[in-house]
C-alpha cells in the first residue's frame, strides 16, 4: 500500500503513514494527540486543522461545519480527512491535547491535567428534514458517549435561540461528565476554577486556569471567624451554642470566600461566571462551618463529625457567586480533628503511594501528623497551638514583610527580616531559630528557662546584654526600639519560650507516639516532610536542635510548602486525584491522641529544648 | 438436624425450618418476605417483629436498638433471631413487603410498587469510643449498599441534633437511590407523590400514597393557559413572541399546579412536605412550557423540540411547593407533536410489549395515534381539534354534570344527561352519538349536509320537527329552551357537524396512513384502544358508524380511560416502568403527517360520515 508523508506545523514534525489513514490517526502516530470529543465522528469540530498543501475535497460533515471561505482557506476536520498524497497541515494550539506540570516545593511531580470541568467547542450541523433531532440530542451526540444530559433545566432555557443565533457553533460545559451549560461560540479557553485553603487563622484563594492548571491570581485574608475565637475550640463552642452562633460563623467564612474570589477574578481580569468550580480543604471544623453544619459531635468524646466523605454543593447555596451552576467540592475529612487539609498534604506529597517510612508534619494553628509505612497511613492531630503562626507570641506575626524569619547569635544578634525593611515582629521560623540559638549559646537552658544576665557565662557580651528584666519578667531583645520598624522593641519573653515548647512538644510527642504504635523508631524515618507556610522558611537545623522534629540528617528533611492548599488545587485540576483522595481518606488509620494513655508522658518529655529522641 | 415450627401472626401461616435458621429466612420460606434494608445485618431495624412465644435472649444489636421495655415485650430483629425451638411471632404490617394492583380501565394489570422515593425507618446504635463513625456514615451503613450519599447539604444541616434528640431512631428518605433527607422517628408511611396530566384544555392532579400506589385525592381545573389561546398553535405563537410571553405561559401553568397540589393535599389532610416527587405527562408543547423552555423549534418544519428525553428538575425551581428537595420528573417526549402523554398511553396499555396489530387513539385537544405491530411502535399526532372535548361546538361542554352524553333518535329524540339534571350542553360522546343517529335516520347525509325538514323522508315526525332554520342557518334541536337547564335550546348546528367531521377525519386518516406505511389494513387490527376521558363515554357503535375509527367488531374496541394520566402515575410508583418508558420512547417511529404527501387526500376521503374503510 502506498505510503505518504504528513507534516505538522508549526511544530515541524513529520510522519509516514499508509494511504487512507486519517490526519487524526497520523497526528497520534506523530506524538501529537488531538482532541476528538465526539470520538472522531465529524460531529464536534474539535479537531479542526488547516491544510496548507495537499487538501482533498471537503466531506459532507466538513461542508456543514465550515463556511465556504473557511473551506477555501484549507480548514478541514482531522478525523474526516484521509491521506491520499503528501500533505502538510497547520495544527492550532486548541486542537492539541497537552499535559502540564504542577510543582510541589521540594518534590517535583508531573500531574496530568484532567479537570472535572471540561469545555468543548462544537460546530454542529443545523437541523434538516432528514435530521430533525431535538436540540439537546444534537449536542449530546457530539459529546463523548459517557457524558450525561443536564440535571438542571437552566442549561436548556436559552438553548434553541442560542444555537440558532450562533449558527450552531457553541461550547458545551460539562462538570463530572454531566452537561451543565451551553455557551455561544468557542469559549473553551475561558475556563477557571478556585482552590481554597481555609486555615483556622488564614484563608487563601487560588484562581486556576483549568485547561493548564496554572494559578493566575491569589488572594488571602485572615479568617474572619477569628473575631469569634482564635482557636477551633472556642469556635466550636459558639457554633454549638445555638443556630445564631452557627449562622454567624458560617456567614463570615462564606462571605470572606465570596469577597476573595471577587478580588482574585478582578486581579486576573476575568468575570466570575467563567469560574465553574471550587475545591476546598480545611480542618474538619472548618469544613463543617463552611457548609453550615452543626458540629455538635465534635465537642465531646467520641469525636464524631456530621460527615467525613467528600461533599459537592451548589456554590449559590452557600451564597458564593461563581457560574450559576457552579459547585463547591469539599475534600473528605479523615476524622474528628484530622481534616481535608491533611488529605491535601497526603495527596500533594503522594504519601499514599510512598515506600519506606515517611512522615509529614503540617504546622498551622493545629499540627497534623501523618506517618506512612509503605503507603499505609496513620494520622493524628495535636493541639500544637498557633505559636508557629505568630499567634500568642508577644511580638509574633505571620511570615510577611517586616517579619524576622532567621536569627543568629554568632558574636552578635543578627536578624534576617523579610522584605528588606526594619523589623516589626517575628514569625514562626524566626521564633524556632531564636529559641534554638538561645539554647545553643546558653541564654536559655534545656528546660526552657531564660537565664538572667549574671547567670550567663561564655556568651558574647553583645548577646548577653540583650537579656533584660522589666516588670513583666525576663526577656531577650532581638531588636531595640530604635532598630524596630514600629518604635517598640522586639523581644522573646519567657512566656514566648514556654509557648514554643508546648507547640513543639505536642508535635514531637505525636510523631513519637504514632511511630511507637507501628513499632518503629524516629531515626528510622526515611523522609520527613514539613508542610505549611512555616515549613517553607524554617531552618531544618534549628527544628532539629530544639526537638521540634526528630534528629535526622538534614537531607532527610524536606520542606514542601503549603501542601494542603496544593492538594485543593490538585483535586480541582484532576478527577483521578480527586477519586484517589476519596479512596485513601477512607483507609487512613485515625488515632485520637487524647485516648492514648502514654501521650501525656511523652508530651511532658518532649518539652525539653534539645535534639530528640533522648538517648536510651 | 432438629426441625422446628415457626408460626407467623396475624396471618396464621407456619413453616418448618432447621435449627439456627433466622426468622427473616423462615419468613421468606413461608412466603412472607420482610424488609431488610441493611441486608440482614442488624443495622436498620426494618425487620422488627414481636416474638409471642419462644423468645431467645437479645443479641447485642437488639439490646442497642430496643428499650428494656420493648425487649421484655418480645421485640426482636427477624434477621438476628435464630430458631432454637418452636416459635411464634407477630409480624407488623410495616415489616412486610407487599405488591399492589393498579387498574387500567378495560385492561386489568398488576404493577409491582417500587417507587423512586423510598422511606426506611432506622434504629441506629449511638456512637461509642469503639464505634466513632460519623453521623452520615452511620446512616449510610444501615441502608442498602447501592444507596448514594446526599448531593445536597440540606439533608445534613440538622443531622447531629436530629439523631441525638430522637435516640438515633429516624427515617431515611431516598430518591432514585440517593439519600435526600432524614426525618425524626418512623415516618415511613407518610410518603406521597403527585402525578399530573397537563392537557391543552384541562390539568388533572392525582395525589398518590407511594407505598401502596393508591390515589388518595384528585383535583383539576381548566388549563389557565387557555386564556392566551385555545390551541397549542396560538400558545406557541405567544411563547415564541419574546421572553414575556413565555414567562406568562410558564407562570400560569406552574401556579395552577401549585394550587391544585394544595387542594389535593388539603382534601387528603396531609402536609405538602410529605409529598416527595411529581411525575408529569403532557404533549411536547406543554412539557416545554412547564419547564419554561423556549419552544421556537416547534413552530416551523422540521419540528425540533428543545429536548426529548426525560427531565428531572427541582420542584422549587418551578415555584411548586412540595418537600424542599422534591423533584419533578417529566416523562420523555417522542417528537415535535407526539409527547409524554402518548408515552403514558403506551405504558399504561403495554403496547410496547404487545403482540399482533394493536392501535391506540388518544382523543383530546389533539389526537395522538399509536400503532403497535408485535411491540414495534409508530406514532403520529393529528390536528383533530378540540371538538370532542366540547370546544368549538356551539353548545359543547366537557363530560360533566348537565352534559348530554348519549343520544338516540328511535321514534323520538332521547338524550341521556350526566348527573340526572336538565341538560346544559353536549359533550364529545354525545356529539358522536348525535351525528351517528342523525346520519342513521337520514337527517344528515354522508357528506355531512343537514337536510331541511321538507327534504327528509321516512323519519318519525317528532324527530323531523327538530330541524329548524334561523338566521344562522339550519340546526337540529336536541333540547328545547323549556327542556334545557339553561333556558336556551341545545342544538347541533351545521357548523358543529362540520367540526366533528374535521376531527374524526383527521383521526381516521392518521390511523389509515400509519397502517398503510406498515402494509397493513384497518380490518387486520386485533385490538383498538380508545384513550382519553372521551373514550370512557363513547358508544363504540357510533364511533364506527361515523367512521371515527375503523369498522371493527365491537369486542375488538376497548375504552381505557385516561391512560396518559395513568402513565404518569405508573412512572411515579415504579422505577422499572420509568426506565421502560425512557427506553421505548427513544425507539418509537415518529411520523410527521404533514410531510406525507398522501395524508391530505386520505383526510378528505375520511370526512365522509359512514363506516370506513370504504369498500375497494
Amino acid at each position: 500500500m502506498a505510503q505518504f508523508t504528513v507534516t505538522f506545523q508549526p511544530v515541524g514534525r513529520s510522519v509516514k503513514v499508509a494511504e487512507q489513514v486519517t490526519i487524526l490517526e497520523a497526528a497520534g502516530a506523530a506524538g501529537l494527540p488531538l482532541h476528538a470529543a465526539c470520538g472522531g465522528h465529524g460531529h464536534c469540530g474539535k479537531c479542526a486543522v488547516r491544510v496548507i498543501s495537499g487538501a482533498s475535497d471537503p466531506t459532507p460533515s466538513e461542508s456543514r461545519l465550515f463556511t465556504e471561505e473557511e473551506l477555501a482557506g484549507g480548514w478541514r476536520l482531522a478525523c474526516r480527512t484521509r491521506v491520499a498524497g503528501d500533505i502538510s497541515v497547520d495544527v492550532p494550539a486548541s486542537a492539541l491535547i497537552v499535559s502540564h506540570r504542577i510543582e510541589v516545593n521540594g518534590i517535583g511531580r508531573e500531574v496530568l491535567i484532567e479537570p472535572n470541568i471540561v469545555k468543548t467547542a462544537l460546530r454542529l450541523p443545523a437541523p434538516t428534514a432528514d435530521d430533525p433531532r431535538d436540540d439537546l440530542t444534537r449536542i449530546m451526540d457530539a459529546l463523548d458517549d459517557d457524558v450525561r444530559a443536564p440535571n438542571s433545566i437552566r442549561a436548556l432555557r436559552d438553548l434553541p435561540s442560542l444555537l440558532r443565533r450562533n449558527s450552531f457553533h457553541v461550547t458545551a460545559v460539562t462538570a463530572g461528565r454531566t452537561l451543565t451549560s451551553i455557551e455561544p461560540g468557542d469559549t473553551s479557553e475561558a475556563s477557571y476554577g478556585i482552590s481554597i485553603d481555609i486555615g483556622t487563622t488564614t484563608v487563601v484563594v487560588y484562581l486556576c486556569h483549568l485547561p493548564t492548571g496554572e494559578v493566575v491570581s491569589i488572594s488571602s485574608e485572615l479568617n474572619p471567624q477569628a473575631q469569634y475565637g482564635e482557636d477551633v475550640i472556642s469556635r466550636l463552642q459558639l457554633a454549638t451554642s445555638g443556630p445564631e452562633g452557627l449562622a454567624r460563623l458560617h456567614g463570615s467564612i462564606t462571605q470572606a470566600i465570596d469577597r476573595l474570589i471577587g478580588q482574585a477574578a478582578d486581579q486576573a481580569g476575568i468575570a466570575r461566571d467563567v469560574i465553574y468550580e471550587i475545591a476546598v480543604v480545611g480542618n474538619t471544623c472548618m469544613s463543617h462551618l463552611l457548609l453550615g453544619l452543626d458540629p455538635i459531635g465534635l465537642v465531646r468524646l467520641p469525636f464524631v463529625p456530621t460527615f467525613k466523605g467528600a461533599q459537592l454543593v451548589r456554590a449559590s447555596d452557600l451564597g458564593i457567586q461563581i457560574h450559576p451552576d457552579g459547585n463547591v467540592y469539599v475534600v473528605p475529612n479523615i476524622g474528628g480533628y484530622v481534616g481535608a487539609d491533611t488529605v491535601g498534604v497526603i495527596l500533594a506529597s503522594e504519601l499514599d503511594q510512598s515506600t519506606g517510612l515517611q512522615v509529614a508534619v503540617d504546622i498551622g494553628t493545629n499540627g497534623e501528623i501523618v506517618v506512612a509505612q509503605d503507603g499505609e497511613l496513620w494520622a493524628c492531630s495535636t493541639a500544637a497551638g498557633p505559636a508557629f503562626e505568630g499567634a500568642r507570641i508577644s511580638r509574633g506575626m505571620r511570615a510577611a514583610t517586616g517579619a524576622i524569619d532567621k536569627v543568629s547569635l554568632d558574636g552578635d544578634v543578627d536578624c534576617h527580616v523579610l522584605g528588606d525593611v526594619a523589623p516589626t515582629g517575628i514569625c514562626g521560623s524566626g521564633l524556632v531559630d531564636a529559641v534554638a540559638e538561645m539554647v545553643r549559646v546558653g541564654v536559655v537552658d534545656e528546660s526552657g528557662r531564660l537565664r538572667r544576665q549574671e547567670d550567663v557565662n561564655g556568651v558574647p557580651e553583645k548577646v548577653r546584654r540583650r537579656i533584660v528584666e522589666n516588670e513583666a519578667g525576663l526577656e531577650f531583645i532581638l531588636a531595640s526600639a530604635e532598630e524596630s520598624g514600629s518604635g517598640r522593641p522586639i523581644a522573646i519573653t519567657a512566656r514566648d519560650i514556654r509557648e514554643s515548647q508546648l507547640a513543639k512538644g505536642a508535635i514531637y510527642a505525636g510523631v513519637d507516639l504514632l511511630l511507637q504504635m507501628l513499632g518503629r523508631k524516629p531515626d528510622e524515618i526515611d523522609r520527613l516532610l514539613l508542610a505549611g507556610a512555616f515549613g517553607n522558611y524554617i531552618r531544618r537545623e534549628s527544628a532539629v536542635a530544639i526537638g521540634l522534629v526528630p534528629a535526622l540528617p538534614p537531607e532527610r528533611i524536606v520542606s514542601i510548602g503549603n501542601a494542603a492548599g496544593l492538594g485543593a488545587r490538585l483535586v480541582l485540576c484532576s478527577v483521578s486525584l480527586r477519586r484517589r483522595a476519596e479512596q485513601f481518606a477512607r483507609r487512613v488509620h485515625h488515632i485520637e491522641l487524647s485516648e492514648q494513655d502514654s501521650f501525656y508522658d511523652r508530651f511532658a518529655d518532649a518539652m525539653a529544648l534539645r535534639p530528640l529522641p533522648r538517648p536510651a
